[in-house]
């Protein structure tokens, strides 16, 4: 069966051992306060409401889904829902990194992403429901007037209502310049917005007293494409001058989508019908405004495979120590039972340690980046918000396609151990397959964010951030380049740096004699960047591994594991490289009707 | 919109213009008639058979799946599958390859493969109940008794009755040897046999008259282990000696599995409670019976995932000429339109030139496989029959291990090309998905595949009989190795070659002193020589489309699927030998109780 324990020690390893978080967040005044302790006073708490309330409803969401009434357009959530929804807006959940002048707590945001990742472990599709509103939030902090934020801030923080992302349309996904939703203003300051939306996660339920829509649409008078694009709040009430809730506004739900995964998270088609909404920033920015939420999306989408592989990865680990079939190659390992258990098998192995080693380097990213976050709001240097702020730019692609990716391939993987039973409903190993697999998908899907990596973020300014993160490898390489026990790991990431610095000036140069030749070699160059990440941050845990591994097992385990990164999943870059070399020519050989 | 169209050009292509399955059928004596118009006309009539009355039965089923009555027992498959299944026996389609002496047409296997293929395309859940009773035909056909035959042939081979296989039991799936259930012989020829299975595909429904289980279970006197155990015909209904039906048999169906996938199958879990059975073959020799219908269901579950990539890489080819969105880097290539198709975008080229790769050389492999099971059965000479069953037997573990890892990902990368509409249960694409992943499980999973391949039929006969597909490598490599324009295919395959036989003798001279490095290398060994098959009949199809290529458009796009084959899937036999050398102590060197 699915089991989770949420990972404190694992969690405590990266955050104090390896990023040191307590001395950065020092260093930020806002988070002077911060200790180590509270840190995880906070997430051993957020664990225990992860593990006892989220985690039992996992399988019950799956199973019923969400229901909607046609007459009302009122949605039903899945049993427990709601009452769970109660319980994280009584414990103060939602507030947890908000601003305290809204009501927030003020914490990090390295603890809001350990606390997401015990989330999305429990319950991907419930965690949706705070995620996006946490993403209105955020759009809302950063560019809505004051008294948006005065009306809608402090309800989002207290879980009274909650928030959606209204983009997509039947005939627009990835481009958002065709979209067709109209806004009329009508002289008073609001707007009268009229079109159909489509996948709007959370877009209608029975958690909150009321839902508040950020939708993009047209001014009459806008310029086509996406510079004529505006956002505006259109909540399911509108809202009085006192907040106390008005009339209900002519958004609804029209239909609730039948998905693969996710089922317990509402993912309607909204209908608006001359909604009334107010503006959030200028006229034909709209996408500006809707940025923030997205990055933030997309960083959050990285936290729910994040949270899969964890949850996946224990469930699966367990069940191979427990089942027994099949003796060991090299002679039985446990004669007095009937067979081994399956995790004396070498291959059962491989499928534990990949998930292993792509589960805890994404989790060190994870909070590493969630840590730039911090210091790119809260420094008051500088330069060092300008590094952090491109640090998570230029990552924030490879947060989300490389540990959505990983998220697909190690829940898999989770699921095969379990042999026929992980194919059965009630183990629940499937859920997380298809609950993993929205991710590569949705804020982007996985080609899209390749694109925004090599195209805008590594050439669209001709290497400057990139360069900012090979600054951190050729620093961890000078600290470490002495050590000849760090060799086996300093190596091979100082060679792929150098590989990829090599590789970037190739496709740069063929990019700028036909830009094909970018769309060609984005996915993979994507992929090889990602493993430089990941070797990065398996070198920096080896370090912190490495004095202790003879005499504490827990310290062991990083290090055989960060062996196997390197051994095991590090030459997939050989492969990578060489497909990435072949470039755009074999792509674009046939004609499209030939297909 | 999932979409289905028969391939019969590509069909045609690889059986008359790549196998030359014409010539090689009129030298086996029991084929002699066959000309390849009669196989283009029955393959055309299965394919109608499969795109008319299986394929709009897909969705339903999925949606539908089966429900028990748990009074009596009964199964009720979805709307329109008993009808499917009437037409199906009415049009003759079970008899297809079976012996003419119990009523069956007699025709070549290859040309079964065909129409199975088109079955999975079409709806691989349906597909499993005549799959499933093909596997029993097999089974009796080659260690049933006479009597056995003549009662149960005709039945399977008109369509009246079905075939299931009971081998796995809650706390035995791979490791058969810890079988529980038990048969007292009755002393008048038959035993009562009591026990629980699960996981039995086809186990209950209401598509035929009886159906006929054949079961594993253990003689009171049996010795431990798999050299214990006998197989049992155990039929739902017992069969008077004229051969109608008799009393219901203690064997029923206590529940119904949900599962991931492959919803319109009935997954039963069996419960014997003194069913009455006969023997088939010898006394505590039940598994090399079993292992006919064994390995008949490998072969099957590789066309199952060869049926769902054609389908699903149909849909998503037609899909992305259709789908306006953004403008390819390039400029625009509509500029009629609001936006290009994605099929202009290199990494959607990506997607699907992957699947196509994929899909037709494993329809070459499959038909070629195909032939050499006509060869081993029809052949007159010893030698060719010899080679063939070599073949059949090596290259099993590859049909199903390679073809449903591949059929994973070219189904996810369909469902990825219709971004979030993929995820939509109403498209079709995500049920591809889902149904695809149980290929890789049921079966023996890919595990236990590769373990068989490189433990058993590589290093077992001392690399004997993978020296026979060696000889057909070289042999294309000597045939072509004077034509330039054969290079660029024939070297890398060469190379491959070269590596894979010095890797064999690595891994044997590791095997004698630790088994485990066997069990290490076999997963990434196994892709390594579905590489070697892969790379073979892309060459052998570029081979016959090079001097074409250039004045037909359907040659042209197979050279062209070839040369992305070698530029960009190939390059992973580079990773793979990387990892294989890693050997076993990065797999081992955690202790259990670390994971």
């Amino acid at each position: 069966m699915a089991q989770y324990t949420p990972p404190l020690r694992d969690m405590q390893f990266v955050l104090h051992e390896v990023l040191g978080a307590g001395a950065v967040l020092k260093g930020l005044p806002a988070h002077a306060e911060i200790t180590p302790e509270l840190i995880d006073q906070v997430i051993e708490e957020g664990g225990k409401f992860c593990a006892e309330v989220l985690f039992p409803l996992n399988q019950v969401g799956d199973r019923e889904g969400c229901v909607l009434d046609k007459a009302t357009h009122e949605v039903k959530t899945p049993t427990g829902f709601k009452e769970a929804f109660r319980k994280f807006a009584e414990g103060g959940w939602p507030a947890l990194s908000c601003d305290p002048a809204y009501g927030g707590q003020g914490l990090p945001h390295v603890v809001q992403t350990a606390f997401q990742e015990m989330m999305n472990s429990a319950n991907q599709a419930w965690s949706m429901y705070p995620g996006l509103t946490h993403g209105a939030y955020q759009a809302l902090m950063r560019h809505g007037t004051e008294e948006q934020k005065r009306t809608y801030l402090p309800k989002f923080i207290s879980g009274e209502w909650t928030g959606t992302m209204c983009l997509t349309e039947p005939h627009c996904g990835t481009d958002l310049g065709l979209l067709r939703s109209r806004a009329e203003p009508q002289g008073d300051g609001t707007y009268r917005i009229t079109g159909g939306k489509i996948f709007i996660s959370s877009g209608e339920h029975d958690m909150a007293a009321n839902i508040v829509h950020l939708v993009l649409a047209r001014l009459p008078d806008a310029p086509a494409g996406t510079k004529g694009i505006s956002l505006f709040i259109v909540p399911k009430f509108l809202v009085n001058p006192d907040g106390s809730l008005g009339a209900r506004n002519a958004i609804t739900c029209g239909a609730l989508e039948h998905k693969m995964g996710i089922h317990g998270n509402a993912t309607c088609q909204m209908n608006l019908d001359g909604a009334i909404g107010t503006m959030v920033g200028e006229p034909n920015k709209g996408l500006n405004a809707m940025f923030v939420m997205m990055n933030g999306a997309r960083l959050g989408v990285g936290m729910q495979s994040l949270g899969l592989m964890a949850v996946a990865y224990q469930s699966s680990a367990a069940y191979a120590r427990e089942r027994l079939q099949m003796r060991s190659l090299s002679g039985p390992k446990a004669p007095d039972k009937a067979a081994d258990p399956i995790i004396v098998h070498p291959d059962v192995r491989r499928m534990l340690l990949t998930q292993r080693a792509y589960l805890e380097a994404s989790r060190a990213f994870a909070l590493w980046i969630s840590l730039q976050a911090d210091i790119a709001h809260y420094s008051d240097d500088e330069d060092e918000r300008a590094d952090a702020e491109d640090l998570l730019a230029l990552l924030t692609p490879i947060v989300k396609a490389f540990i959505t990716d990983a998220g697909f391939e190690c829940t898999n993987l989770a699921l095969q151990v379990f042999g026929g039973h992980g194919y059965i409903a009630e183990w629940g190993m499937e859920q997380f397959v298809r609950d993993a697999r929205i991710n590569q998908i949705y804020e982007g899907t996985n080609t899209v964010q390749s694109l925004d990596f090599l195209g805008r973020k590594v050439l669209g300014d001709g290497g400057k951030k990139f360069k900012k993160f090979g600054a951190l490898v050729e620093a961890l390489a000078e600290e470490h380049g002495a050590n000849p026990a760090m060799k086996e790991f300093i190596d091979p990431l100082a060679e792929l740096g150098e590989k990829l610095a090599e590789l970037s000036m190739w496709i740069g140069m063929q990019g700028f004699k036909n830009a094909d030749e970018v769309g060609a070699a984005a996915t993979d160059y994507l992929r090889l960047a990602g493993h430089l990440v990941y070797s990065y941050f398996w070198a920096r845990m080896a370090a912190v591994a490495l004095p202790k591994a003879d005499t504490d097992p827990f310290y062991k385990a990083k290090l055989a594991t960060a062996r196997f990164y390197f051994a095991r999943l590090l030459p997939e870059t050989e492969m990578l490289a060489k497909r990435l070399k072949a470039g755009s020519k074999v792509l674009l050989a046939l004609e499209a009707e030939n297909f």
